[in-house]
């Protein structure tokens, strides 16, 4: 099995940095648009036997180090019985948004193996499918983002109703973030039950709020389901966009295996806001680099890969890959990091803090 | 007249800081929403005398230290030939979008006293119906956030068709900026001579650049247009939300006098940041705490005030002003601003850090 994600996120020493990426089962692939054709979104997330050919698709076609499963990190709170939309260009909606103590009383706990068996049975099939060639990652949204987009309605630039809400009643808030991490916790543990050897809490929206709200409403509820799915003995990868000055607290209140790192910040940057913590960074290429050359893609790769340095890295994108990607350039990316070898004079050179050193 | 900003730009002590509000001319208050019913935005930013009227209004109803002209700061490109439109809940739209190096050469040349004599006007009448009861902020848009707006011909997520070029076709790109540079920095002397006694520029969308490509494709041109913005003899205030990384890089390189904290930063950090240069700091209240009750509005007020410290601060939000906000909150948070001292007890707290002793 190549076991280079479970090495790198246990800060093994590897040769080479293991790569996925995000939103790597999606639209850039023909193949997964002759899928999607035939199907629409949800009933993809719902059909164990599509789910698990797309989320193949990027390990055959692209030659990535991991699986990660094909879903939506709504399907949580459609279990908890809200009404889920998916309409072709809008995007997901919740036509009866929360908004009222009630609302919240209404939300049913989460039985994951009842109301989310599809997805653990895709995990199961996927699982079986893979045959150990690589790892599968399972993936749930964190409380606050969960709670942003049951409050909306919709995805926003600001999310102002949902903030609104953290400010105009905010103990409102705090009962349903507490609902949500209990569902979330529970939904990681039975996805490592069934089958995924990583887990990741993807908290989108961690950028809508500013340092004191984040936390208040998102990093105790992070916090809560990424401890819940550690026990469950999987690594746990936290990912939260737009809030580069909270790495350091993420890792010291999630004690997450990973922190995901997005474009906007260095990897020299996360590396020091994380180096008192044992912690793997994961990223975080620009996915609009993509667009770039593929020998301009290489350059980038490269110098990416030095700055994060010889342990504890998951090459990555810095968010998800663009639905216009062309696949040879997705590709490029993949393979720059492939070819990489972190041989001793390179780590010399990076212990040296000689980062011209590393790539040369 | 009351030259709280002018003198808070020139980081000389001040008894409070001055405040103001991004978009305070705008939807919240009911005064405007009357105007705008009228006519539609573009053509309130072509009358003289309804941008006036709207520009007064919260000067007049609210109590601000400032006032900032009614307009948009895609008032450029469209001088530069481009047809704009605005549609109600569609946003603002350029239908015929840059693509290409023919469609760069055919923007025009700039003359602001030709094709914005509109805007240089109202500034006069502004200027005099305003009689020194308050400084007037004149603004435009930043080169690259301009030119996100030229190329994906409207507001997006993450802006991909204009970064793709940046990766695909990054001459192209410094021929657009380099245009832009030249039109924004003139029509900011322009607006000093019609009687601006500050200007701001915005960079919007800074957030969607990654710290390589802000350097190179938004700073340097920024700095182009408010360095000739300050040769005409105004304090210059930059404002680049989503890149709290770049402070310091932004106050070394534009020379402003001001620079513009979003509300994801702490002023502390900013402070930190900056520390080296001699800047003032404008913002930062998260627009969305207006939510809360005007109780909790002056407390958070003024928390934000004593971290700022009592030199070198305008108090302002951290964004603009949201549509739904009411008047009266609004009023909250500048009559917490205006009540505000700075003792000399304070100093010396602030002076020993002791932000408890600042606000007690």
């Amino acid at each position: 099995m190549n076991d280079l994600l479970l090495r790198a996120l246990r800060r093994e020493s590897v040769s080479r940095p293991p790569v996925w990426m995000m939103r790597q089962a999606g639209r850039y692939l023909p193949e997964y648009r002759a899928v999607r054709a035939q199907s629409d979104f949800l009933t993809m997330c719902r059909t164990p036997e599509l789910a698990t050919e797309v989320t193949l698709q990027p390990v055959d076609l692209i030659g990535v180090d991991a699986a990660i499963i094909f879903s939506d990190i709504l399907v949580v709170p459609e279990a908890m019985g809200m009404h889920l939309t998916l309409d072709e260009g809008v995007g997901p909606q919740f036509p009866s948004p929360i908004r009222t103590d009630a609302d919240i009383r209404a939300l049913r706990p989460v039985e994951p193996r009842e109301q989310l068996a599809y997805m653990l049975n895709a995990l199961r099939m996927t699982s079986h499918a893979l045959n150990d060639r690589v790892p599968l990652i399972g993936f749930a949204g964190a409380p606050w983002t969960l709670a942003a987009y049951m409050v909306e309605g919709k995805g926003t630039k600001q999310f102002a109703v949902a903030k609104r809400m953290l400010y105009e009643a905010p103990e409102r808030a705090h009962a349903l973030l507490d609902k949500l991490a209990t569902a979330v916790g529970d939904f990681l543990v039975a996805q490592v039950e069934a089958g995924a050897q990583v887990v990741q809490l993807f908290d989108s929206w961690a950028g809508a709020l500013g340092p004191q709200e984040f936390r208040t409403f998102a990093l105790p509820y992070l916090a809560k389901a990424a401890r819940r799915a550690r026990e469950a003995g999987a690594p746990v990868i936290v990912f939260a966009p737009g809030a580069a000055w909270a790495l350091s607290e993420i890792a010291a209140v999630t004690a997450a295996d990973a922190i995901g790192v997005d474009w906007h910040t260095t990897p020299i940057a996360a590396r020091q806001r994380t180096a008192p913590f044992n912690v793997a960074l994961q990223g975080n290429l620009d996915p609009c680099a993509l667009y770039a050359s593929p020998a301009e893609i290489r350059t980038r790769t490269r110098e990416m890969i030095a700055a994060f340095g010889p342990t504890g890295h998951v090459a990555n994108l810095g968010h998800g890959i663009l639905p216009d990607m062309r696949p040879d350039h997705a590709r490029a990316f993949i393979d720059a990091v492939r070819e990489w070898e972190w041989t001793d004079e390179r780590i010399a050179a990076w212990n040296a803090g000689d980062l011209a050193g590393v790539t040369r």
